[in-house]
């Protein structure tokens, strides 16, 4: 007799008592388990199962989410569902929840300043009224972009608020600056290991993607300037305090050098600033950033506050060069006409008063804490992990040192309940790496604790499946990438 | 004695008793009333200015800001700033103020449901505090999409939450939709005229653009047809209610057609349904949007509330196809990573109790008044003017019926304090055309009337100046364009 698809055999009662979705999450658990639906094994497609089972597609989709959250399943882009690898051995964390995830960089919801911003926006409300819900200014709401002015003022950047331009957070900045920059064919410079929303976006762009190594002593220069004479670019995009995903931040030589190289070669550099508060070093950081030394107008300075306030104020600041400001206010249109007026305003009563000094202390002293938590947790797994240390924001630079692949990882992780980002998300082009990025932002301490903990089991368990001259064993340094 | 500059004789007090730019302003407003300063004459660069008078560059530009709202000067895009014509002869009205600005779709401040909106803000932040403000699922919140999918369904669409995407308003929509269908050199298909913010995505984008006409009879389908066979594009743009600038609402035959030339010529249709709450026929209208019909999944529907409930909301959903969910998610995500959370879980709030269908009968009962008010203006204006009657919506679409452009009836009553939409904004290659669009979105009834009663005059003003025979006697259906 054919072995029959044991899908096939799922019942569902339709008696309303359970819902359907939820029945079915627990029906494929269960063949999961016993391993009749084997680790490894691909899922049929939602619309094939809804077929197969009668039942919406919908309910397919939340049953999948239910076993994916439970890290029974993994998605794979463009390949589809499949059973995660050793599910029946190793069973899900109690109740299936979820501990920390290490990937995120959303901060800890907990530290939101939640009732001063419920002030700001009443305040907004109350005074502007209907005014703070209408089409805005293309350029934003003038209060707040002169308000940007003064605070760029303080790092050493002296810019008219007609010069600056409010977005919809920096992502939309990366966006719109690749369609005012790069026609299709034209070429981009980018760091590697670079952000991956930047990524996403010159590769929608079809754009030619010139990568430049970040080394633990920062950029490479020499391999930069090589590119430069032969690829002539019309952009190049850095992170140049607390890089994402290294953590590096370029010196003031490295930023004078980098300027000098933008006038000789007549490129623009997209400046992404969205982390420089978090500077945990104990001495007073002086380092402006890059706009600060701009004097041939070359930078374009992208400022957001997702990540050292909210990420749902979706508001950040573009720093337009003379000459580009038309080109800007017109793809800002095309983009999503203007950010909204009411969080453009309440954020500008938020700055006013001492709301937003009071909340960067904060943020500062919890993010400095955990900072040094998981630093101490990772000189005590050298050497079987090794890290860069960025003295500052929300993350980690490690690499596996003993041999593995952070992508093996991080799905063995995923069954303790815990989440990491591979390396391979911040490379155009690769699947695997030993390195990964480790955040702190999110969650509460206690839960970061418990998921260190469950990264030292997974560590061990990395370990023990290991064949440990799977990665030649050179100098870090030479092996980064 | 050659004639210097009068810019260069202009003196500022800097006794700080009264603001640099206000001195500005109203010294440049001398000169352009004496003539000395001529009408069509060019106002030297922002830069230039500030340099000869020894001030910022933000001062020149607010400054500037004055004269354009008191319509003494214009901007030309490209090519600088120039006093307006016959500035001495027509001063602007009374205290430099704006009378009614036919030009806006912003809908009248006034009407928006201000405090039951912030009663459902609150809510949102009460009752899910930071959450609120973080990162959010990058379909959107899902209750707000299940409320979606119900509006939705009154309209006899029947869809799953899994397949209904929150962005940032409509313009983000097309933006989107055109890096997920269109890669360069690829061809878009456009109704002519179009929506202005939809041209400057496509034209952003690279791709072709192929414009077929809009008649009083609908879209042409002969035209259509033609090209079709021709270009093989991958997507057309449609707005089958209320068209924007025409008004034009497609008959559900000709919906039909579209759809089925979308299977047989296997493009994509982008159909932005965003003002077809605004119906004012007395027959109840049972006209559903093209995607009601589509049983090959061949539409994309946009759906936003900007002009029938506020711009400031800046949310709009999209139904995506199957099969191309990933691909949206994706550029969505490099958009702008995700909507305001907040802004969601408050218009779901919004939308659960009465406060949403209030809404609705007020704009009605509202803008059919208007409508009906232009409509008579209009009328009278016979055969001067020539109009469509879109039966709905917030606009008419007119034509100059005895010659002159509407371009310089722009020019001529922007003096008066009035604006209107010169058609030229709506058509990919065309600097002037009889026609403009007529918006009773904005401001008060009362505005509204003093704006058609300083319409008159301008219409007055520029038969009399007018060559009657510059523009030939056609039909008028023969000469739409």
């Amino acid at each position: 007799m054919e072995k029959s698809n044991p899908i096939v055999g799922i019942q569902l009662a339709r008696n309303g008592e359970r819902p359907l979705y939820s029945q079915l999450a627990q029906a494929l658990k269960e063949l999961i388990i016993k391993g009749e639906l084997s680790s490894g094994s691909k899922i049929p497609p939602i619309r094939q199962l809804a077929g197969i089972l009668g039942v919406n597609n919908s309910t397919v989709v939340q049953a999948l989410e239910v076993l994916s959250r439970e890290g029974l399943i993994y998605k794979h882009v463009g390949r589809g569902t499949f059973v995660a690898p050793s599910s029946r051995s190793q069973p899900p964390v109690e109740g299936g929840g979820h501990v920390y995830d290490f990937s995120s960089l959303a901060p800890a919801t907990e530290l939101f300043p939640v009732l001063d911003f419920k002030k700001a926006l009443n305040r907004a409300l109350d005074y502007y009224g209907g005014e703070a819900l209408n089409y805005q200014p293309h350029l934003g709401y003038r209060p707040l972009r002169e308000k940007m002015a003064a605070l760029l003022g303080q790092e050493g950047i002296s810019v008219s608020p007609e010069r600056i331009m409010v977005i919809s957070g920096s992502q939309q900045g990366i966006d719109i600056s690749a369609k005012v920059l790069l026609e299709q064919g034209e070429t981009v410079f980018l760091e590697e290991p670079t952000y991956p929303g930047s990524l996403l976006t010159f590769q929608g762009r079809g754009v030619r993607i010139i990568n430049i190594p970040i080394r633990q002593s920062g950029l490479d220069f020499v391999e930069l300037e090589k590119r430069l004479a032969d690829f002539r670019p019309r952009l190049l995009f850095v992170m140049t305090r607390l890089q994402n995903p290294t953590g590096y931040s370029y010196t003031p030589e490295q930023k004078a050098h980098l300027l000098q190289l933008a006038y000789k070669y007549n490129f623009y550099i997209l400046e992404d600033d969205y982390l420089s508060a978090l500077d945990y070093r104990d001495y007073r950081s002086t380092d402006p950033p890059l706009k600060a030394m701009d004097r041939w107008d070359r930078v374009i300075l992208l400022k957001s506050f997702s990540k050292v306030l909210m990420p749902g104020l979706r508001l950040g600041f573009v720093i337009l060069p003379e000459g580009l400001q038309e080109d800007f206010l017109g793809a800002k249109y095309a983009a999503d006409i203007s950010s909204s007026g009411l969080m453009q305003r309440a954020f500008s009563f938020f700055l006013q008063d001492d709301s937003w000094e009071e909340h960067l202390k904060t943020i500062r002293r919890e993010f400095r804490s955990r900072y040094q938590l998981v630093k101490k947790f990772l000189k005590e797994q050298s050497p079987l992990l090794y890290f860069w240390d960025p003295e500052g924001g929300l993350f980690f630079w490690v690499r596996l040192n003993r041999g593995g692949w952070s992508e093996d990882l991080a799905v063995l992780l995923r069954r303790r309940g815990v989440d990491i980002a591979p390396g391979s998300a911040f490379f155009a082009g690769k699947r695997q790496t030993p390195w990964f990025r480790l955040s702190f932002a999110t969650g509460s301490k206690k839960d970061l604790e418990r998921g260190l903990d469950l990264l030292k089991d997974g560590l061990q368990e990395l370990q023990t499946g290991q064949d440990l001259d799977r990665i030649p064993q050179e100098e870090p340094e030479k092996r980064l990438f």
